[in-house]
């Protein structure tokens, strides 16, 4: 899969493949072992979790370096995942400017922009020529900044006038004014605006990096695209395992211990199992029916599952449409309109086959009595019900949560099954009452 | 949520968001009436579908702009989602070297680092001083390199030397050469890469751009970051779709089709239904002893759906952990343990619940008989067996199905309720049955 002109760079990746699996003395000593060309690249690549559990396993003396390798935002999520005690002893390690840096930005919550954001990005001012700009920059990265991808236009207030590409930057007559050739309407976020909406305006619009401004205006710091990749991945592998019906993992999969992984997923089930039992207590209202006809109690796993499934698939579908902003909420009504249509066409399909199959064992085998056909319309039309009603509310849930403040993945699949097992018994003994009295009932 | 110092940029904004629901004539008048300023950010920030969609409907002297605006890798997106006729006379429109690259693109598959890559990235070669290629780099942004992070050293034959971050290049003495500034060790890919491979490289290493090289080692062009976003935002829809229990989708919720829909979703549930039926086969194995206590019907809907919520939860867990490289099929056994483990505790709480709920039910009403703490045991004994092989299928499954080769991701929620559902009945009137003889039974 990967070629690599250098073994150096190939034992990287050796370290990175075993990784997940060593313990923190094997990872340390592994770490060691990485030619120092690459062991910047290697530390900077890891999570802050990782990076904090590294940096703890190492003498006093060592830390220093490592922690001055990392951009303000970066040493700031690693601050986050120390204790106390440990932050406290790090950051004064730091030089004066460094720290000040790191503590504004632990000010702002994990998942604002504010959060995100690197205060150290690239500035011009409006009347610099382009040459004395270049100049600027190029002073400018030997200081501190990492990485150049739009040039900042602010003025003396530190309000932001404009940004320059680096592009545009390259490609301006040398004695032209930045003010010229900048480019005025810049989309920016403010400190507070959520990770998901940064990480939308990203994927919408195909930005390197957006400015974050305070409320007078000026500006902070940028958010850059590789933290958004971190953003993105980590929405959506919270998204998929509330989708999964569980609690979402702060941690890969085996760094979360044994009794916090249970934690995660029994309170999920335990709701979804207290719910299950709604449906023995709506069975329980038909035990008159199914004594006298034991068969319709066989179709009962069927019938409610086929509701089951076309709700979990309706839920995921709007869960993930409105996690990429596909969907508003206010579309709830084209929705829930195509939604009843799909439902109903899959229920009829579904419906039929399970008329079909019905017929044919019974032609074969008998099974199911004199009035299997009767039996059989009863289950079809159980179904189209079933199907219709599942995906419906499947649809519609994600949606009422969203409305209500909640988050939309919490519609999982389990829990849309659940909720749609239940009206499905009821439905299911209602049909074959009204259309089996007098003949099975 | 987003601030924004000119009303121009708002607007723009304000077409973002309508532009889901808007028919392709109201997309049209609405980007005609964007200030020119901003309609190039707006058309670069469409999808490639988009794009295509809107380009198709401008007259043929104004397509050639907007076409010319893309980079090559976008370009040759935007030709894949067009008829082979349409694509045609687009390329027609190109100038030649455009159209060279841009058919060179189209060679290779879209999930692929050579469908992904830009092949304009900024190069230097070894031997030039730091100020010659500081002055080459403005060169070459002025003719067609649309971003610069890093400048990738070349030799004669293309073959790539070492890389330069805009940092380290900004940073040097400006006499030193680039051979004594740039990294050696270089992670690259080929162009047969695949794209999830790609964008894990890019989410284990922050980097912000990757070269691809072909089997000579020659340089072939660049993936960007800002491109694995996209990627990393559709490899987690796809996997989250499919976790729903559906064929993944290929564009957005309103703009599939109603029978396009239809199509991606009956596939599923036909074979879920099918399999389902296999719940009615196994139960009218038991019909006999359903007709000799009605109660345990009553208990069905129940006791199969906790195996299936648990194994919903473990396929989810493990899908997502495979995804994001933090499992490998070799620590299958690690994960069997832990998870029959956690099976085992979940079973016991969810069961030890069930039979409470019978005992009080019972003490309330007496709904269920004199052999009513028998059967909660039966019932209690089951949602142990039934959610233990419930979590253990539901966290195998994906790994079996990344070992014969097929996406885990496959493993989808309704998928392992339905396998774990049938299991559920058997283990369920098994244990009834043991439990039960002579009493109920």
């Amino acid at each position: 899969m990967m070629d690599s002109p250098h073994s150096a760079s190939l034992s990287m990746e050796e370290l990175h493949e075993a990784w997940p699996v060593l313990s923190i003395d094997e990872r340390l000593e592994g770490f060691r072992l990485l030619p120092s060309s690459v062991a910047d690249d290697f530390f900077l690549g890891l999570s802050a979790r990782e990076q904090a559990e590294l940096i703890l396993h190492l003498p006093t003396s060592e830390r220093r370096t490592w922690v001055r390798l990392l951009p303000p935002d970066d040493l700031a999520d690693l601050v986050q995942a120390l204790e106390p005690e440990q932050a406290e002893a790090l950051l004064s390690q730091l030089d004066d400017a460094s720290r000040r840096e790191v503590n504004v930005l632990l000010a702002y919550a994990e998942d604002d922009a504010g959060g995100l954001m690197n205060p150290r990005f690239a500035r011009v001012r409006p009347d610099m020529t382009i040459d004395e700009a270049i100049g600027y920059l190029r002073k400018q990265a030997r200081e501190k900044v990492e990485t150049v991808y739009y040039a900042y236009a602010l003025d003396a207030e530190q309000r932001l006038q404009g940004v320059l590409s680096l592009r545009q930057l390259f490609q301006a007559a040398s004695d032209k004014k930045v003010a010229d050739v900048m480019q005025h309407d810049v989309i920016t976020v403010s400190e507070n605006t959520d990770q998901e909406v940064v990480s939308q305006l990203f994927t919408e619009h195909g930005f390197m990096a957006l400015p974050v401004l305070d409320e007078q205006n000026r500006m902070k710091g940028i958010v850059t695209v590789d933290d958004i990749v971190d953003v993105v991945q980590e929405e959506a592998t919270e998204d998929i395992q509330k989708v999964g019906g569980m609690e979402a993992l702060e941690a890969p999969y085996f760094e979360v211990g044994f009794f916090g992984m249970l934690k995660k997923r029994i309170g999920w089930l335990l709701v979804l199992f207290l719910g299950q039992m709604l449906t023995a207590t709506a069975m329980s209202s038909f035990e008159g029916a199914i004594e006298r006809a034991v068969v319709l109690s066989l179709f009962v796993p069927l019938i409610i599952s086929s509701g089951g499934n076309s709700g979990s698939q309706a839920s995921t579908l709007i869960i993930r449409a409105l996690a990429l902003g596909e969907m508003r909420l206010k579309d709830w009504w084209r929705v829930a309109r195509r939604e009843v249509l799909s439902g109903l066409v899959l229920g009829i399909v579904l419906g039929a086959v399970g008329l079909g199959r019905i017929m044919v064992w019974q032609s074969m085998s008998g099974a199911y009595g004199d009035h299997a056909f009767l039996l059989g319309c009863a289950v079809a039309l159980s179904v189209v019900g079933v199907v219709t009603f599942g995906t419906l509310a499947g649809s519609m849930l994600p949606l009422v949560l969203r409305r209500f403040g909640f988050d939309p993945a919490s519609a999982s699949a389990p829990f849309v099954a659940t909720l749609v097992d239940v009206s499905g018994v009821v439905i299911y003994f209602s049909v074959a009452s009204l259309l089996l009295r007098g003949t099975l009932l």
